[in-house]
């Protein structure tokens, strides 16, 4: 039996968040948006990431979030919600509620306060979470992104949870942008389905056995990214992964979420895509332009034509 | 009229959460701790810092504690929680709690998850959680501890809060364990009541108009720090400040939070107080061992006779 069968595979999304301009969360144009992206082809939502302000929202709204789209009729078994916490009550409390919505895994920082804590320290949060929740239908993937979490999930942090909690420890998302680091868990761990943070290492990833990406950017072109995995044909998938990259690397040249969230703002006529929540800052409308043309620019290119 | 007047001054304390042994608040415990600390001199109780492993905690706990504490008749003006949260609706519940208990003032961290946010953001942050509470006896002092949060308070974003709210910015805890930036922070803000923290720099801020220090360590020797502080006698206060900074030093070579258990579980002989959550880890007996002999030294030190 193929132990990757339960998987996620492909372009998984961590879901911007929309807020109104009071900065509450705007339920309506979320689940439209989840709709949406699940429409243009994205093979799972990985709502509550590091890209959805999960961390600006409060337990109790992350939780009326999901069982939103739960109760909108959203498959769960499509939804990784992201449910680390800094504090184990939190990050059980919101992996217990994605496991009993019946979440096709959940994705988990490691506690993001303390920074050079033992990685037996952070083995013990994650065996703490787990045993709480208690429930073999629990899938956690593994959240490395040491820049913003401080707390790196390493090699043999992995094979250590791997040991002890066997298929329980489903996959990891490696935020690190080192392709040098993916390449090493991918050959280390292949029985787990690991995702690189970016879609610019989406085809080294597929060609050395890795499961796809999960990237802020499929948030503006989901719909580009899955027929970059699902095209057969060598010469038009090299164009296409160009062009995707060109994309990839006009947002790399603003903050990410702002960035995304005007592009959204500019694609939908609804201008409350562009509120984000304090510490982070809407993009400039000067930036904001710059994007918009940088972005035309990279999807007119007819060197990477669509 | 002394705008200080309502201020903390002296040492205070970031009083550490005991747990039992499966992780739960040990409130019985973290009560009878907290009255004997300000038996022993301290003047406030910064519950909810860093040293209280505050994050680890979750809202409805650390209301819990906020509460009993309350009932347990303990003097609210005496009490500076930390109430700062990497989500806004979080900081804005446990601001607006502290306030309706009457503290003192509230201790808040920025949102500590994004980094290289912009000083615009931040100054957000603050500015939504000020004017969400809307209390005219909210007193914030600002948490500067750049190492953990990986956000600075800098100079000008304290200037522009001062600004605008006025003597609601009561003023600062200075974690960065860098003395010319409590120098300058003093020299630039002589309105503010800024806290060291470490009683290293104990004696230099109050020369400087420094308001006394907050410090994990006082956890510890509450008593000697505070009779550091109201010694009037130079060369005695030299000598009790020199046993001070000596069980400090023996302190800063193990992880603080467990050294500082460990030492309260050998003196209290309850040994729940070495119970850490994760993703700390308590101290292992051997380095506990060597933690105790050289706090032994420390405090028979014929140089520094208490």
């Amino acid at each position: 039996m193929d132990m990757k069968n339960d998987r996620f595979f492909g372009v998984l999304i961590p879901v911007l968040t929309p807020f109104r301009r009071d900065y509450e969360p705007d339920l309506p144009t979320f689940l439209s948006f989840c709709r949406s992206l699940l429409e243009e082809g994205a093979n799972g939502l990985a709502v509550f990431g590091t890209t959805s302000e999960a961390n600006s929202l409060s337990l109790r709204e992350r939780r009326t979030l999901l069982g939103a789209l739960i109760e909108d009729g959203l498959d769960p078994k499509l939804l990784l919600p992201g449910t680390g916490a800094a504090a184990i009550p939190d990050a059980v409390e919101l992996t217990r509620a994605a496991v009993e919505a019946n979440a096709g895994g959940v994705l988990m920082l490691p506690p993001f306060y303390y920074k050079n804590v033992s990685e037996d320290g952070v083995f013990a949060y994650y065996a703490e979470v787990i045993e709480r929740v208690g429930d073999p239908r629990l899938r956690v993937y593994l959240y490395h992104i040491p820049h913003l979490s401080g707390v790196p999930i390493t090699p043999t942090l992995i094979a250590r949870l791997v040991d002890r909690y066997g298929e329980t420890i489903a996959g990891l998302k490696d935020s690190s942008g080192n392709w040098e680091n993916t390449a090493t868990l991918l050959k280390q761990f292949p029985t787990l389905s690991i995702f690189p943070g970016s879609e610019r290492f989406l085809l080294q990833g597929l060609a050395a056995g890795g499961a796809g990406c999960i990237t802020a950017t499929a948030n503006y072109d989901a719909a580009l990214i899955r027929r970059v995995i699902d095209c057969q044909d060598g010469a038009e998938r090299d164009r296409l992964n160009r062009r995707m990259v060109a994309i990839r690397t006009v947002f790399e040249q603003h903050p990410t979420i702002p960035a995304l969230k005007y592009a959204l703002a500019k694609r939908s006529g609804n201008a409350a895509w562009n509120t984000v929540r304090p510490p982070l800052r809407p993009l400039a409308d000067s930036a904001g332009q710059a994007l918009l043309q940088a972005l035309k620019a990279a999807e007119s290119d007819e060197r990477v034509p669509l």
